[in-house]
């Protein structure tokens, strides 16, 4: 990356359980809301990526960031996702996460911050 | 994702450290070689999305999987690069670790498994 991109980020890994089946199936809401996440985080999104299983199955995406991405892999039938947010330099993936938590309706969700770089 | 792959996953973030600088601008080769990790640790590549910052410069990319995701982050003027390996299912994430340390030759390297789903 640039010079002006240092290498230490933070690596949120969220894990959402109980998540409305409809919500995972949805490619589309899926994306804007992680692009939204991105940008409230301070991020600048370079590109997204989706893939759908099916109708009524599983989404895996992935948001490219100068900064680094965030990632989603959904199991509608478990009411599960998985969610990456890693940013390096001075962003707020906490904010990112705040977006996420609220949109996906969990009852219940982990969070583990790992230091990279 | 479809019923047939189960939520339960191995997470592996890989820090590379001491890389020599070539490697960590050549995108083309990055990108071979994550494709070929994925496949030696028997996973499905649903497609690869690669970004170069320029002449000398990072590269960012991610490798969608049928079962998650690769990605790599890389910031040659620290000879640094991030590798994230997740993989849900029965596959074998350590064999593509396997591959991508041989390949990078870096000083040191960490790696942190987290279990997710």
């Amino acid at each position: 990356m640039s010079a002006s991109f240092e290498p230490h980020g933070t690596h949120l890994l969220v894990d959402f359980h109980g998540v409305p089946q409809a919500l995972l199936c949805d490619g589309e809401s899926l994306s804007t809301l992680m692009r939204d996440a991105a940008l409230a985080a301070g991020a600048t999104v370079l590109g997204t990526h989706f893939h759908a299983f099916g109708l009524r199955a599983g989404i895996t995406g992935v948001v490219l960031l100068a900064e680094s991405h965030m990632s989603v892999h959904t199991w509608p039938e478990s009411g599960y996702a998985a969610f990456d947010i890693f940013m390096c330099g001075p962003l707020k993936p906490r904010k990112a996460l705040a977006l996420l938590a609220r949109a996906m309706g969990a009852s219940r969700h982990d969070v583990r911050e790992i230091q990279r770089g």
